[in-house]
């Protein structure tokens, strides 16, 4: 066991991060956490977003090589923050380097990748977290720490929705496509799944402690219109997006999940259509009551608790309330600690709360089995990609040897 | 044709109401139709049923036998009130003797019942309607007006729900299972999907034109917890009810729906979870904006339409508004003529707003495959309960044949 190895002694994490662009926002939310994570390094392929790092942070090592920086014996541990392909890859490289590695969704574009990074984890016996940030977001974290406790019975439906069209990051602006353009292109299905079924994964304690996993999926997707239209209008008929068989991917998918103990879970996926986003849709249905995630930033998450909110189901007179009637009681520990820090990071708090456990676990002695089960979590919920074209439902009877 | 052969000669529908304890709700929207319909007969097994009815409006004669109504020359509809296992067979001995029918849904319960009741409609000339009343509530008439307006672009995803735990009809007082009991102890799957399907099917114009139907779907249903909780506190473990095998359906049931042109629908189902109600959940995704019904009764529903709504989409920036900002422009006609009527009646107005349809329909000459179509969507909405067991997925080629 390799674990440890690079560790300083006073137990704070060396921290890398790699990608400059997008983990340059995180920089704020480290300040915070200096008793437990020190930012050491920054590793990008473009000189001028490292430029921009030795201004603002000159006692930041620069790398323009992921290489070089995992050559960095006062590095500790690895933020992927690159682009979704390769961050499998990079993983394995820096585990296999000795370094401890959170990462952004997704985790795994293949199967195979996903078992080349679980063997890797248990060979090395380093600390890998799947960076789900949705998971940390205050009313996720409050309705889990409700579920936990019983409050709802026992679970029976879940829904979670990513609806965020981001038309205009699939581009740069000269038209050609980056590698979210890229993922619309080349593949169909619910390609994104992890911020929709990562906190209602956590609510159904799927894939954890071996009591419920996956047993039949289906993603059913519709026709692509939004891209050609987008593109048409920005670049004119000429570009090849705005032809009809550019795009592989429809504007709207929706995935079904069967459990082996039968919760059914529904997820919405759509980064194209033409609305006001939300990306935060989240829906919970137990035998005692009911969760209801807010449909805009201004209305409030709902909640109705048997025999506790105002009046009965079975009569029709119940009605909801919201969530925020039960903070005193039920809000999460997590958040109760770092709550008012968390409130100045992106991602409704998310961008900021994994990071204290994933800092804790880094130099702890303990648990690698809870990120572990994250990454498995990010595995299947890919699957559905491959699934989709043909619109058929099966087994996969991989989840079951898991 | 025997169209109208017992028609009265100043084009008053003279109507029956089969089924006397639900039916008669609807004695008070009539009596807003008397230049187009006049009740005067009821029909029910139930002499206590019938002797309210004598009470209450005299000169409206009553049967205690569906034959000898259907024998009554000066009877020309009949409106099917009736449980749903019956509706079928009481509509196809209507026409069969000479009479219209509005049928509440559901419509039919197998395809042998379906196409029976389609020759026997198109071999007497005469009308049906199934009456899907939540067509006719007033904000998914309104979007109907403006879907077929082109406001919304080409759609591409759809939802609906229908989320009613009605537990306590399941039963009589001594425990014994209403009809409604007995169908969730025998069916398992989206058993009552046409109070979601209806609104939307008309939204994406399904099996009308003939441009567009159903080219494949899937149910997943959950575990069934709900009905063995409620049996065993209201009747202790000793009722059937109680037990772990005793109802075939889940607590909640997820149907998606692809259509030949690559529309995407989304169907909710529970009539048992412990919560508030939301029988009309509906959303719509276009590519020029999007739809999202209230989550309870003191909110708005809710509308984004690209260049008149606040905001643009792939920048963050859209923002809902209020479905009412736009009632002055684009009130459905149907709502404008008889809106202040129709919010005296039932289920948001849809009780009564099918009925002028349904009643003009009678009496002039004209479309009878408005309706025909309709119970085609009814056809296809029960089908999904025959294959949920299997979590199959295929192609419904019966479909193709329509």
């Amino acid at each position: 066991m390799k674990r440890g190895v690079y560790m300083n002694k006073n137990k704070v994490v060396r921290l890398a991060v790699v990608g400059g662009g997008r983990g340059g926002t995180f920089s704020k939310v480290l300040s915070n956490l200096a008793d437990k994570a020190q930012l050491v390094a920054v590793c990008d392929h473009d000189e001028a977003v490292l430029d921009r790092w030795k201004d603002e942070f000159p006692e930041v090592r620069s790398y323009d090589n992921y290489e070089r920086l995992l050559d960095d014996g006062q590095v500790d541990a690895v933020f992927l923050a690159t682009p979704l392909f390769i961050h499998a890859r990079q993983a394995i490289q820096a585990l296999q380097a000795g370094k401890h590695v959170i990462s952004e969704v997704i985790a795994i574009t293949t199967l195979d990748e996903g078992w080349e990074l679980i063997e890797t984890v248990e060979k090395t016996g380093l600390t890998y977290m799947m960076a789900e940030n949705y998971c940390f977001m205050r009313p996720n974290m409050m309705i889990e720490n409700m579920v936990q406790h019983g409050l709802f019975g026992d679970l029976v439906h879940v829904e979670g929705g990513y609806i965020h069209d981001i038309r205009n990051l699939t581009h740069y602006p000269d038209g050609k496509l980056t590698w979210r353009g890229n993922l619309l292109k080349s593949y169909r299905g619910n390609t994104y799944p992890t911020h929709s079924l990562g906190p209602v994964a956590k609510w159904l304690d799927l894939h954890r402690n071996g009591e419920d996993q996956f047993e039949s999926l289906t993603t059913f997707v519709s026709e692509g219109l939004a891209g050609q239209i987008y593109y048409k209008e920005l670049f004119g008929k000429e570009h090849p997006g705005a032809g009809p068989d550019h795009w592989k991917q429809g504007d709207s998918a929706v995935t079904l999940i069967r459990t082996k103990k039968g919760k059914l879970i529904t997820l919405r996926y759509d980064i194209q259509s033409a609305r006001p986003h939300n990306m935060t849709h989240y829906a919970l249905q137990g035998t005692k009551g009911a969760y209801l995630s807010p449909r805009h930033h201004n209305e409030d998450p709902l909640i109705w608790l048997e025999g506790r909110s105002p009046g009965i189901s079975s009569d029709g007179s119940a009605e909801w309330e919201t969530l925020w009637n039960y903070a005193d009681e039920w809000e999460h520990p997590l958040w109760q600690s770092w709550g008012s820090v968390a409130e100045q990071a992106g991602h409704g708090g998310g961008d900021f709360s994994g990071f204290p456990s994933a800092a804790t676990d880094c130099t702890d002695s303990g648990n690698t089995e809870l990120h572990m089960t994250e990454s498995y979590t990010s595995t299947v919920g890919w699957v559905p990609s491959r699934i989709a074209d043909t619109n058929s439902c099966r087994t996969i009877r991989r989840f079951l040897e898991w």
